[in-house]
C-alpha cells in the first residue's frame, strides 16, 4: 500500500521510520513546509501532488491542530483516499462530517492514535461492539496530567514544580493549557462516547474541570482519606440517555486507576457479556503513537474500509442524571455548598452526592469570586 | 459461516446463545454426549456427521480436557475445517503439531479464550507482532488463585476458608488442583511465550510453584513489608534465550498488579516502539469466555486463516539467567537458605537475589522434608 504522510514532526518522522521497515507499506510522499532530501519518499510542499496521484491509497495526517489538517483530511476523503490520523481535535470537532464522508466514499477513516496514543483502545472497542453493547467508558486519557498528579502524590511536589518537571522531561508542552484544563481529555472522551454508543455528542456540552487549581493541600486531604487524585473522563449510556464529563477524581488507593503511574493511560469499557475490559499503556510519545498509526496502516492494507462506528444518533448530553460525592476546596462562602456538605476535611469539604451537571454549574458560578476553586469527584 | 460446537457445557451453551444472535454466524451442529431437543442447531453425538458435512466451515471445541478434544481438533483440521477452541491443555501440549497442521491445511486455528478468558490478549499480542518484537510477557493469568489471595489480604482469611468461599461462588472447581498448583497458569504462559517469541517451549520445563501452601502468616509478612501476593507467570526473551516461570510473587502495594482484585486477570507485554501494554478483564466465566470465542468466530468469518504465530524455533527454557529476591517460609533447616538470607522477617526469610532455576530446584529439595514450604518472588 502506498501512503503519503502529512506533517514531518515528532510522530510523522516516527511513522516514516517504522512504515519504511514494514512489509507491504511504502511511504511514497512526505508533505512538509520544507523539503527533505535525506528520505526515500518524495518530499513535497503541496497537497495537490498527493491528491492527484492515483497510486496513493492512504493519506496519514500528522500535522495536528485544526487547520490545514481538517481541510487536508476532507480533500483526501473526497479524492477517494483512506485517511489515518492521530488528530483528536479534528476528529472530535468534525466527527459527523468526516464519518459520513468516509462512508459515502467507501474508504477507511482510522484514528486509533487519537485516543490513547499507544493503547489499542478504539480497535478493541470496535471489536467488542461487533458482539456486545457497551454501556460505560471511563479512564485516564491524558499522560501529562497523570504525570503531574503522580508526582504531587509521590514526591509531595507543588503543582507548579510538577508541571515544570513534566515540561523538562517532554511530557508537557510549553503551553500546557489543553492538557491541564482537560480539553485534550474532553476531545478523547467525545470520540470514545460517539464510537462506544453509536451517537453524536457535541463536545462543548461535556462538563470539563481540569487540574490547574489542584494544590498540595487538596492532595493531602485526598491522601488522608485513602484516595489518589486522577484526572478522569467518564461516559455512560443509560437506556439511551448519554452522560459525559471530565473532572479530577478521588479514587480509592487500592483501585486499578490509583496504580496508573507516571505518564501512563488506562481506559475501560463495561460491556454486555464480557463485563469490564481495561487497556493501559503509553498515551503519547513518538514511537508509541507511531506504532499505533502504523497499526492502522496495516489494518487498512488488510482491507479495513470504514470508520469505527458510522451510527450517529444525535444526542444532547445529560449530566443531571448522574450523581456522586464531591470534594470542594474554595475560599468562597456559598450557601449551596453549606447545604450539601457531608463532612469537613482539613482544607476543603466533602459534599453529599449531587448531580455532575449541578456541581459543574455551581463551580463555574463560584469561580467568579474564587478563581482557584478546585473540585473532584469522590468514589 | 456455518459452525459446529463440540461440547454443550457452561461455555458451549454461552457460545451457542451468543452466536445464534450474531450476524453471519449459523450454529449448524451441537455435539454432546446426549441429544438436545430445544435448540435450533442439529444435535448430534457422533463427530463424523460434522466432519463429513462440507458446509461446516468451522469447528468450535469446548469440551475441555485432553481427550477426545485433541483428536476432535486434529480430525477437524485434517478435514479442512477452521478450529476455534478455549482448550489451553490441548493447545499447550500439542502446540507444534496443531500449529503446523493448520498451516498445512491453510485453515484458522484460534484459541484467544484459552489464555485470559474474556481478555483479548492473544489477538492484541498478534496485532503487536505485526510491527514490533515482544521481549517480555507477564501477568496474572488465573482468576481462582487471584480471588483466593485477594480474600486472604482483604478479609484476613485463611487459605482454606478463601478456597471454600471461591468454590461456593463458582470461582474454583471442586478439585481446584490445576488452578492452585499453577498448572493452569503454566499452560497459559507456555502458549503466550510461544506466540510472543515465535518459539516452541516444552511446558514441562517451566518452573512452577503454586499457592497451596500460602498461609495467613506469609500474607502478614508480605503486607508488613508493603507488598501484595499474586500468582504470576513471566516469560522473557533475552537475545534469544528464553526464561519462563510461574510463582507466587510479592508486588509493591502501589503496583498495577497489586490492584487486580477478585477474579480479574491482567496480562502485559513489553515491546519495541510501544513499550508496555496491559490488558485486564475477566479471565473466565461463561459469558466472558463465550464472548471471546464468538469474537474468534467473527475473525474467521472475516477471513483470518492462520494460527497466531507459525514460527516455532524449538528452545530449552533457561531459568538460570534470571534472578531476583525470594521470600521463603519453611520449618526446614537448610544451609543454602542461611547463606543466601538477606533479612529475617517475622514468619520467613528474605533471600538475596538468586536465580529462578536454583530457587525452584532448592524448593523441590526442601519440600522433601517440609511439604509446606512456601516461596514467593519479591520485586
Amino acid at each position: 500500500m502506498n501512503i503519503a504522510i502529512l506533517g514531518f514532526g515528532t510522530v510523522g518522522y516516527g511513522v516514516y521510520d517504522m512504515a519504511s521497515h514494514t512489509e507491504n507499506l511504502t511511504v511514497k510522499y512526505v508533505l512538509d513546509l520544507k523539503k527533505h532530501e535525506d528520505i526515500t519518499a518524495k518530499s513535497v510542499t503541496d497537497i495537490k501532488e498527493i491528491l492527484e496521484d492515483s497510486s496513493v491509497d492512504t493519506v496519514v495526517e500528522l500535522i495536528g491542530g485544526e487547520n490545514p489538517a481538517y481541510s487536508f483530511i476532507k480533500s483526501a476523503l473526497l479524492a477517494g483516499k483512506n485517511v489515518i490520523t492521530a488528530n483528536k481535535l479534528v476528529i472530535s470537532k468534525h466527527y459527523e462530517e468526516l464519518t459520513a464522508l468516509s462512508k459515502q466514499q467507501n474508504v477507511a477513516l482510522r484514528y486509533t492514535a487519537a485516543v490513547g496514543g499507544g493503547i489499542p483502545w478504539l480497535v478493541n472497542l470496535e471489536r467488542t461492539l461487533r458482539i456486545s453493547r457497551v454501556h460505560r467508558v471511563r479512564g485516564i486519557f491524558n499522560g501529562t496530567t497523570n504525570y503531574i498528579l503522580d508526582a504531587m502524590h509521590k514526591d509531595g511536589e507543588t503543582f507548579e514544580a510538577a508541571l515544570k518537571e513534566a515540561q523538562r522531561l517532554g511530557f508537557a508542552e510549553a503551553d500546557p493549557s489543553s492538557d491541564i484544563d482537560g480539553l485534550d481529555t474532553q476531545r478523547k472522551i467525545a470520540i470514545s462516547a460517539n464510537v462506544a454508543f453509536g451517537v453524536l455528542v457535541n463536545p462543548d456540552e461535556i462538563n470539563v474541570s481540569g487540574i490547574r487549581s489542584v494544590s498540595a493541600e487538596a492532595v493531602k486531604d485526598c491522601e488522608e482519606h485513602g484516595y489518589v487524585c486522577k484526572l478522569m473522563a467518564k461516559a455512560r449510556n443509560k437506556n439511551g440517555a448519554i452522560s459525559v464529563w471530565v473532572e479530577p477524581t478521588f479514587v480509592k488507593k487500592t483501585s486499578s486507576y490509583a496504580a496508573v503511574a507516571q505518564n501512563y493511560n488506562r481506559i475501560s469499557y463495561d460491556a454486555d457479556h464480557v463485563g469490564r475490559g481495561s487497556f493501559s499503556g503509553f498515551g503519547a510519545g513518538r514511537y508509541p503513537t507511531a506504532y499505533t498509526v502504523v497499526g492502522d496502516c496495516i489494518d487498512v492494507a488488510n482491507g479495513v474500509k470504514k470508520a469505527y462506528n458510522s451510527n450517529m444518533r444525535p444526542v444532547h448530553i445529560d449530566n443531571s442524571i448522574v450523581a456522586h460525592r464531591y470534594y470542594v476546596k474554595t475560599t468562597a462562602e456559598n450557601d449551596w455548598l453549606k447545604e450539601n456538605t457531608e463532612s469537613v476535611w482539613r482544607h476543603g469539604v466533602l459534599l453529599k452526592p449531587v448531580s455532575v451537571g449541578k456541581m459543574h454549574e455551581m463551580a463555574a458560578e463560584i469561580q467568579k469570586t474564587d478563581p482557584n476553586i478546585f473540585i473532584a469527584g469522590v468514589y
